[in-house]
């Protein structure tokens, strides 16, 4: 069997552990190339370079690591890997591994999923892989995870427009519990704006905010994951709410 | 009865022609509040800033426009205007009126788009609206059509987690042909990068790319605005494809 072609990107940069991670965990099964930001760009939504030139400097990390660094988004890093880096479209892409959860209404402002949304637009099956944790990470689950996930979409396929977000828990006592499919929930941050002062007597202010979770089914994606199990939803990108354009009609515009 | 209050946003900035249209118009129905980027922001999706300090600016412009510039993106400019700037919600955001149209796939990538769902997180009635022209803009239409909209939300309200994205044609003779109810079509850019080296030897891409649009039936956004007609799609926040959730279960995780 011919080894899939395995693309892998993210948004926290391709110095970050968890790309180095799911870097190791693919090449136990396919042939990878890795495009990334050469910085951090997380919460950029699906930004892309229009404006600025872009550059591609080739990076190498411990043990063979290699990839390439770009000085835009990860939805940029997709496009120009795929059009210009890679001289073949890869079987699929994947992107992270993210720290911290990408799951409910920060779906939209994620970098991880943008980079995997520009590979659904590009037609090739696509998945976006966080970890729920922001320090002391430890990605042996998460690379088990990865495989499988990345071996199930090879091998059934993804609908078209259509990808596959994916969460792993924090690591808990006895491992995970399983996996939950689940769908995008309603937890979201209640945002403030902390103001404070400069040196200089400037105003200025600092984004902050709360954790809001109203769920409590398991089928939420914020559930599934502080359950203990790995969430796994289906996301499209068609935005339309078919079901409101008759009541529309009836404006009468 | 008294006038509904106002938040008016934008991606291409403070001081771009197309708020200034939009404020006008708006001023005519509504007590306006205008908070935006202090520089264009397009094609930033939906980006936040919660790395850098968010600073504010007051900003007057020509008959009385005022508004404040946020150095950040359009969502940190609507977010920061609900829960910071203004003391009372606002009864309705519309953001633009935008330079060039928001239609297919570009909906991902679109600043405008992003200040709206904003708004739509935060639970108030939001429209984003762009007029198909990149120069020789004339909004004369486009106002027109903002405040037609903009009371037909405020009678009919709109479906939590739905904004509406209206896309205007670009002026033609004998006038727009009416309104037409459109779903998200298909209509994409096709990247390309182009290679090019600098002064000093070193490599650098631009990204380029040609229209493409399979669309025929006037339903899709696209086809609607070349077609001379307003478009006008309900946009919802809900991505999870929830047809291929049954399939997923099946995978056997």
């Amino acid at each position: 069997m011919i080894k899939p072609s395995i693309l892998i990107s993210n948004d926290d940069g391709i110095y970050a552990p968890g790309i180095y991670a799911l870097w190791e965990a693919m090449s136990e099964i396919g042939k990878t190339t890795v495009v990334a930001p050469n910085t951090e760009k997380s919460a950029v939504g699906h930004a892309i370079t229009i404006s600025d030139p872009i550059r591609i400097e080739e990076v190498t990390r411990a043990n063979g690591f290699k990839g390439y660094a770009v000085n835009g988004t990860p939805a940029d890093s997709v496009k120009i890997a795929v059009k210009s880096i890679m001289k073949v479209k890869p079987d699929i892409i994947i992107s992270g591994i993210n720290a911290g959860a990408n799951v409910g209404q920060s779906l939209l402002y994620s970098g991880t999923i943008s980079a995997a949304t520009e590979g659904t637009f590009l037609g090739i099956p696509s998945i976006a892989i966080s970890l729920d944790a922001l320090r002391d990470m430890d990605f042996s689950t998460s690379k088990i995870v990865a495989k499988k996930i990345v071996n199930k979409v090879i091998n059934h396929g993804l609908p078209n427009d259509t990808l596959l977000n994916v969460n792993i828990p924090k690591d808990i006592k006895g491992g995970i519990k399983g996996y939950q499919i689940t769908h995008q929930g309603a937890i979201h941050f209640e945002d403030n704006f902390e103001k404070r002062e400069d040196p200089r007597g400037r105003i200025y202010y600092w984004m902050t905010g709360d954790v809001k979770d109203t769920d409590i089914e398991l089928e939420s994606d914020g559930v599934a994951i502080k359950e203990g199990y790995v969430s796994i939803t289906p996301l499209q990108l068609q935005m339309t709410n078919f079901d409101f354009i008759d009541k529309l009609n009836d404006w009468n515009f």
